[in-house]
């Protein structure tokens, strides 16, 4: 028996909620755990529906990608999340999807703008969007790169991966994170809400304001401040 | 046993239907229920998804938001819920969600016209957008101000809670109300309805003319007038 | 063991597939069967939601109104319907409801244009949109006055009612009807797709122009034709 | 028994999949598997629904529209199957559909403009949308033509049917194929989605560009490239 079993549950799960909550079709996403402690992460393999996927199918690899325990290949992604693990050390999960609203707002390269109180409560500015990639970085190493790419907007916005844990890759779609997988794959389905919402909202009012500051900071702290009355906690 | 256990199970079987209807993904809605002689009301806790929800866990407070039964935090925006309660005798249950089309008007800041007889149906009067509160109430007693700010909207516009028993919240989303927490759940599904087809037909045809004086008449007498003919009473 | 039993499970089957469809919430909506041979008709009973529909609450009525057989009040639309069954003898079969794209395009008060062949497999001109009322027949018989409204658009429009089997009120919705009940919600579903079809085209394409005439009779022929060639009769 | 029962199975397997991914409404569509060294089709049977369709109901054809085995009338559609089969010998299936976004953009006779990486992980180019045919062909051997209609299109185009495995038939749908009935399937379905998000995208920003070149190319040769390092294989 193997002594990843319980992260390759985790990971297989936080998978599996893909499909069900409406975020994938076929095999157009991916979700991966991190052991921090073991110094290793799991992803789903490369390709394989989701209607037959199995715990067992998941691949096990250390930040530098090599793989530990799988036979089958992990996702293409992975060396955008090996990236993201090695740089961000306080995230414990990543999800990447091809939702649709998330591609649509990619795919126009806008950053999701910050409208209303249901994005508030998660975080306190809009989803930014990556441009896409230099034809050089694209030519490289590329899904290294696009882990690249997603640090430099972070940096360039001024953005903290804590607080913010969600990102547009420009013509591509989203990838997003969180203490563990499934906070990650949480993050995925508020990214797509948020964008549906944000739409439809332009599509009523094109003027239709961003949120304004003292809203944004209430319910936030509302949530995640010293004072926070939301949930049991 | 609780002497309050048939409330509770009012407001557990109201909540259990948001995620049925389509109105709520994860713990983003919630729906109280009222006992006027008792003088308490029976609320959703905060945060707790809808999978495990039992109707046990549902909390009972008095109109001040003191926990009268329940060992969990009672909702967020359970202040929002007390102020209607006192400042409304003559309504049962309330009902909060953040509901696609409902929180994109919102976002908009813009009243859903009526514009058709479904809409008729049941309102004579736009659904109403109340503005998003100043700074100063904002870091106030917010959701207490939240109830205030709807109240103050019914009174600009001159409207009658029995009547209009829904209003959205600028930037942030829809409060609907009724008889007993079942009918604030419908008004919910409702008003989300009315929402999406106001949306759709403003892309048909951006300049739809609202409904005429004497079709909004006439539908709301069909069900609501002395002579009503609509349904088995 | 009332001799109806057939006409009321036509119409209670023919009802039950609308919540089915997509084509209704709660009770909007509502389907009825004819008997020509007994001069009666079936439709559902007012205000009852189709979870607890039974094929003995259909009510049975004659083309004047009176109750046959039943002990609910029958639809509040039912003088709309008696009013097309005496009017048009080749229909079997009524179907109302407030579909949302159906609703959308009646609200915005504009003809379905025939855009594809989706459209000309099964009519060949462009789905009616009937105007609103004037006051003087919304504060008359109003129900009744609906069929006459669906009448004067036919006749203004030169369209019979054996080709054209749908029509929009404006501000309300969408009647449609066949040769018995079930044909007539198989009008309502295909009335739904081909609103939300051409939606969505004048969306991508705002001046997305009519489908040609050599197509509309091609496509309309194929099924309809003398020499028609789909299906298996 | 027939020899030509895992063919049929094949093709009923294929076709029971259009209402699974939410593909057909009725009998809006259908499906036909090629068996090349039998030199036959086997194509859905004409205006049969789904629900009641079976795999003995298939009907087998030689590519000259001859009946080989079967006792119903196959698709009204067989003609441009048979075309399609005779002319591109390295096809093993074929599915025509009328699911929504594919119509709204063929009934807005527009090709589907590549803005994505989802879109060019299948195919390095915009999804063509051939245009409606002149009246002398849809007045002669309609169905045969549309066959016509395509091969001009990727002659046109200078498109290479082996890569671009779907077209838009202007005013009409979607025609897709693969190497096996399924894959004409699932290119059924990756259609419906890059036509919803290319709408979404448009909608968000009616500018948003193409994808750059680099792009195109980086994500399919990851996926169909010599060094492909997507999927088990």
């Amino acid at each position: 028996m193997s002594k990843y079993n319980e992260l390759k549950r985790e990971c297989y799960e936080a998978n599996m909620q893909l499909p069900q909550l409406d975020l994938v079709v076929y095999t157009f996403g991916n979700v991966s755990a991190v052991d921090r402690d073991a110094a290793v992460f799991a992803i789903k393999p490369s390709g394989v529906p989701y209607e037959v996927l199995k715990p067992e199918d998941i691949v096990i690899l250390d930040y530098e990608n090599n793989v530990i325990e799988g036979k089958m290949r992990p996702s293409s992604d992975t060396r955008t999340h090996s990236f993201l693990y090695r740089e961000w050390p306080e995230i414990g999960g990543i999800c990447h999807t091809h939702s649709t609203y998330a591609v649509s707002w990619a795919q126009a390269q806008r950053d999701i703008p910050i409208m209303g109180t249901t994005h508030a409560d998660y975080l306190t500015s809009d989803i930014p969007c990556a441009p896409p990639m230099n034809d050089e970085l694209i030519e490289g190493n590329y899904e290294h790169n696009t882990g690249q790419q997603i640090l430099d907007c972070f940096a360039d916005k001024g953005l903290d991966y804590r607080e913010v844990e969600m990102v547009l890759i420009g013509n591509h779609g989203p990838f997003t994170w969180g203490k563990d997988a499934g906070k990650a794959v949480f993050n995925s389905k508020l990214l797509e809400e948020l964008g549906r919402m944000a739409c439809l909202t332009l599509m009523i009012n094109p003027n239709a304001p961003r949120l304004k500051d003292s809203l944004i900071k209430k319910h936030y702290e509302r949530k995640h401040g010293k004072n926070a009355y939301y949930g049991q906690n």
